[in-house]
This record gives structure tokens, C-alpha cells and sequence, in this order.
């Protein structure tokens, strides 16, 4: 039986440094019985340089044909100046809507470790653990008509929010299933009191509720609230269910809540695949930052979190994810620090390999 | 000469008893020789049940012949199951649209004596004083087309993002005019990297600045990375400039950062009216707060500083404003507290009209 394949797509700024640390966990796993075809390629601007374009249709294919996709991060000032449809950014969205990854998990975990990196007080976020499941092929990331358009003698910018009901219904679904391994609890967050799209979304949220999982506890908050209650009280939610524009903003409320951007993982997922596999890319929530690229002080913990997240979502392999996660953990409670990482508190400040290096060790 | 006219609608819930304390004050000042006509109506679920309609066409006339309109709060879970059409809500928005209220003021002011109330860290926050000017009159909140469909064999909820050149320069000038009165800085939220509507945002307001504000430092970001900002360092912003649903989402996040949430005031401003007065309306940040309404225990501060900006913004009265402010600092200063005040560091309990009469005395 052929290994399953990973399809690693570096991209930009600190991307292809966190990812030679994944290779490294790689490594180990493949060592340990754990093996992957790896095959690897270009997306973002380090697409366009090569190629014009962030997302060649080769690797589109090859996101395609793999059992799960690795990125790293895209964009960078260098490509400020490109048109939109070129930018960086339109190769990730383009993958995302290709391979039709319409559920991306966010976990928002405080690190105890790391409480006192959060500008909040210890004792809201201390132990906080929520998952925001954001649809990501939909909305108005995606709604046609969209553009500038000249009207009388001005321009106009629209886009299109639009959500189908069997959207809203396999975005919710994934909520739930993940509740039901955790507190069984969702929260679904939109502004029904302000937009149709938002009334469709709460009707059919509660209605798959009430027919497929009646042991889940379904809640819903209007998103400007939401916002309010992650700052106030963060630990009150479970799993958040919202939509693609929302849970871009408020995913990354949340992940800054916690203090330990670096550390935080995604994935995004969509239906089985060719091998049985569900269609899935995993990714850091941090993004590219050109401003310490190349330095060596990127924390890979984020990206090292993401391939556990494939381990676990994408090959069932909860063992090995469990492994790596303590490993992560291990290295924590020793101090080793990368410089995001290094507060009042102290701890041994290490270089992005080296924090690669002291993972693959406490596996 | 006649005075100006205030038109008050208290609305729902709290509403009616912070409305009482703000009558207070408006007393205050008519006895010591700054007078305004005061007439009264009904909004939102109020109206409702009077009116079938959260707006009537009476009150909406009132609305456009007053100089500056004072808002309580509206909505309830009494409303919840309205039609959409007639929601408490609608008439608050009604409002925004008829009034052409495009300028919504936000101010996020951290209130020193309230600091620990915040959920975050003293530091983060004390000395907080952020202006945020949220488009209120366009985007997705009133974009066509509208609705829920019926597409094949399916519904899909659909609402229209818009902007138009015009409609983004007058949000963008009410920035660079307030940020003249304060620190020179303004950062301007968006998701151009998604949203051609994003695109043009950035382009006019770019646009606005250097033709107009060359003494105005602009700076752009994503409506996501603003979401963390806010959350990790607020004290880096002066004025912030976004769209009616990005604004609607940030602007509650920056409000909860101070910890004062039954402190904050904010005002809605159009164009000149017809006694050469801004068209206006002001109201709490705060909403109606069903789950307190009726028991003495809601906070007027925040519908009291609405006021003062009433006579800040609409009359060119600031004097009579900083004394005001001055007088709602000092019963703070002196330990008096409504009950969403009361925390670890104690103080005197006081109720709702307790609250005014101790800011009147104060005057
Ligand atoms: C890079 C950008 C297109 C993307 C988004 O807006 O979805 C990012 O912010 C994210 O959340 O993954
Ligand atoms: C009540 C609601 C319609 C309103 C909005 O979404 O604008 C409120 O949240 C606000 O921010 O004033």
C-alpha cells in the first residue's frame, strides 16, 4: 500500500523557513513508521516570480491529486503593486476554493506556559480552549456580481455576500461533529438583525440542530456582540460557527486573545478526496511576516501544530498527533523560547532550527 | 431667537431610565441659561406596539424638522419573532438612512478610575482614547439587491456590499476633520486584499488625504490584522476609519477593551440640516439590556455623554460639554457607582436616577 501524499506549498516570508522545521517532524515520523509521499511547489508571490501567477495550474493539480496540502504563508510587500488578480493572496484563495475546503478550523488555545503574553488578564485566558469554524468557500469572499464599476460619473465597489442553504448547512454540520468531541457546544454568530443572508444562516443552522444532532447545544449571538464577548469573556464559548467574512475577523480577535500567535494551527477541510481522504490544507494562522523573515527567529510551532492537525483530521492518526502535541508541550515547559516568545518571565531564547531541532528530540 | 430642538426617543428596555436621567440634566442646563426645546416620541419595539411599526412617519418627520435627535436604546426578545420588516431595529436603521447619518462616532475612551474593570491587562489599556468614524449610511447594511431566493431547489441569502466614491470620501473627511482635533492619525480598515470594494476604499481615502489632509497621516490595514491590533496594542491607534459592517464589529470589540461599556456615548452625524445645525443623533454604545431593564440598576453615564456630544458636535457648545464631562468625572472620582461599576475596588452602590442626581449635583 502507497504512503498517503503531502503536497507542501511553502509560499512566502517565514513560510519556508517554519516548513523546514515540518520536514524535520516529517522525518522523524518516517523514521517511526509513520511515512508520506512529499512532494513540494510554489504559491503566493514565490509563485508569481516564477511564474506570473500565485497558483500555476500545475500545482493547482497537484493540491488536487494529494491526500493533504501543507502552506506555509503568502504575501509580502513586494507584491503590494500587483494587480488583484494576481496578488499572493488569490493563489491561497484559489486553492481554498478548488479543493472546496468550505469548513477551516481555528483552535484558539491559551498556552499556560504563555498566559502572560496575552495583553488580557491571566485569569480570562488562562486555559481557554475554543474552536471557530468558519466557512471558506462562500460569502462574500466569493459572491458574484463583484468589482468597480462606473456609475454616472463615479465608481462603485461592490461585492457580493450569498449564502445557499446546503452551504450553510455543511459548514454548521462540521460544527457540530467537532462539538460532539468537545464540550457540545456551539455558538453560531452572524447579523441576522441586519441582513437576510444572516436570517437564512440562523434558520438554517438551528434547523440541521434540531434534526441531526439534538444532543448539541445551539446558541446565537450577533457578530458585533460576538466580538464583545470574546474580549469580555472569551471562556464562556465552545465551538463558534460563523461565516467567512466574520470568522476572518473574528478568528484572529480570538487568536490574539490567546497571546501565542505563533503557536496556533488551521485547517481547513471539504469533502473525501480521491483516496478516501478528506480534501484538506493546513496552515499557521500567523501569516507571512516579511519584517523577520530570513532571521531565524519564525516560531514553527504554529506550522509543527498544523501538520498534528493533519495527523489527526486528515489520516486519523490521533496517536501520533497526541505525540507531537506533547512533544510541543515538553519543549514549552523546558523554556526554550523562539523571540516571539521571550517576555518578562525569560526562558533560553532559540533560533527557528534550533526550536525545530528541540521538537524532533523530545519526539 | 428660538432654542434648538432635541428629539427624544428613549426606545426599549433601558432606554426609558437612562432617558429620564439625561431629562435631568437637560434641566440643569435650561435653568442656567442653555435651552432647548425637547419634544418626545416612540422607536423601535415602543412603537411597535403603538404604531405596527418600529418608525412611524410622524416621528420620522419630527426626526428631519429636529436639530439633533437623542436615542435611548431598541430591541427585546419580546421582538425577536417579528417579521424582519418591522423589527425594532428597522427603525434605528430607518433613522441612520433617512437622517443620511454617514458618520457614526465611536470614541473608545478607557476611563481611568473604571481601568481594572477592563478584561484586559491595566497597562494595555489605561489611558486608552480611540475615535472610531464608522460609515452608517451604506455598505452591506442597505446595498441591493436584498433578500432570500429561491435558487433551483434550494433558498440562498443574498446581501449587497457597496460603496461609491462619494459615499467613501465624506466617511473619510469626517476622520481626517476629528483627527485634526486630536492626535493627526488615522488608519483606515478594510479587506482590500478580498473586496474590490476594499480596493476602492483604500483608493479614495488615499486619495482624500493627499489632496485635502496633507497634514493627516494615513495608514491602511486589513479589517482582520485591526481586529488583533485592537486586542494587542490599542493604544496605537488615534482615529479609526472603516465601513459600516466592519465599524459595526470593531467598534464593539474597542468598546469592551475599555471595560466601561455602560460609559461610552457615540454620535451620528449627516449633513448641515435646516437650521444650519448638522443633522444628528445621538445615543449609548450600549444596548437596550432587557435582562436589567426596570430595575434602577442600568447606568445613565453613557446616554448622559451622548448628550454632552450633542452639545459638543451639533451646538458648538464645548464649554458647557467639558463641564459636563467634568461633573460625570468627579462623581466617579467620588466612588459613586451603578452596579455594572461595582467591582473588587468597591465604592457606593447608587441606582439609575441616583447616578443623575449626582451628576447634576456635580454640575
Ligand atoms: C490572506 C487572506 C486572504 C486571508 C483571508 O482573508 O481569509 C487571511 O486573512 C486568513 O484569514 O486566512
Ligand atoms: C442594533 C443594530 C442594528 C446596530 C447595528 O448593527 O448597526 C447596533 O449593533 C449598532 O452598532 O448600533
Amino acid at each position: 500500500m502507497s504512503n498517503p501524499s503531502l503536497l507542501i506549498l511553502a509560499g512566502d516570508g517565514i513560510g519556508p523557513e517554519v516548513m523546514a522545521e515540518v520536514r524535520k517532524v516529517i522525518a522523524w515520523f518516517d523514521a517511526h513508521g509513520t511515512s508520506f509521499d512529499v512532494t513540494e511547489d510554489l504559491v503566493g508571490g514565490a509563485a508569481y516570480d516564477v511564474h506570473g501567477t500565485p497558483l500555476a495550474d500545475e500545482t493547482l493539480a497537484k493540491a488536487l491529486a494529494a491526500d493533504a496540502v501543507l502552506l506555509g504563508a503568502v504575501g509580502g510587500p513586494k507584491y503590494d503593486v500587483l494587480d488583484f488578480s494576481v496578488k499572493p493572496e488569490r493563489g491561497l484563495l484559489k486553492l481554498r476554493k478548488e479543493l472546496d475546503l468550505y469548513a477551516n478550523l481555528r483552535p484558539a488555545q491559551c498556552f499556560d506556559a504563555l498566559a502572560d503574553f496575552s495583553s488580557l488578564k491571566r485569569e480570562v485566558v488562562a486555559g481557554l480552549d475554543i474552536m471557530i469554524v468558519r466557512e471558506l468557500t462562500s460569502g462574500v469572499y466569493f459572491g458574484e456580481p463583484r468589482g468597480i464599476f462606473t456609475e454616472g460619473n463615479e465608481r462603485v465597489g461592490i461585492n457580493t455576500h450569498r449564502y445557499t442553504e446546503s452551504e450553510i448547512a455543511r459548514a454548521a454540520r462540521a460544527a457540530f461533529d467537532l462539538a460532539r468531541q468537545r464540550g457540545s457546544r456551539v455558538c453560531s454568530m452572524e447579523k441576522a438583525n441586519v441582513m437576510e443572508a444572516g436570517i437564512l444562516w440562523r434558520e438554517v443552522a438551528q434547523k440541521i440542530r434540531d434534526e441531526e444532532y439534538p444532543d448539541i447545544t445551539l446558541s446565537h449571538m450577533y457578530a458585533d456582540n460576538g466580538a464583545m464577548q470574546l474580549v469580555r469573556a472569551p471562556k464562556q464559548f465552545d465551538v463558534i460557527l460563523t461565516d467567512n467574512l466574520f470568522g476572518d475577523i473574528l478568528s484572529d480577535a480570538a487568536a490574539m486573545l490567546t497571546g501565542s500567535l505563533g503557536m496556533l494551527p488551521s485547517a481547513s477541510l471539504g469533502a473525501t478526496g480521491p483516496n478516501g481522504y478528506p480534501r484538506a490544507m493546513y496552515e499557521p494562522v500567523h501569516g507571512s511576516a516579511p519584517d523577520i523573515a530570513g532571521q531565524g527567529k519564525a516560531n514553527p510551532i504554529a506550522c509543527i501544530l498544523s501538520f498534528s492537525m493533519a495527523l489527526r483530521y486528515s489520516f486519523n492518526l490521533g496517536d501520533q498527533a497526541d505525540k507531537l502535541e506533547a512533544a510541543v508541550e515538553k519543549v514549552l515547559a523546558d523554556g526554550l523560547r523562539t523571540a516571539d516568545l521571550l517576555g518578562p518571565a525569560g526562558g533560553t531564547a532559540i533560533s527557528t532550527s534550533q526550536m525545530g531541532d528541540a521538537i524532533v528530540a523530545a519526539l
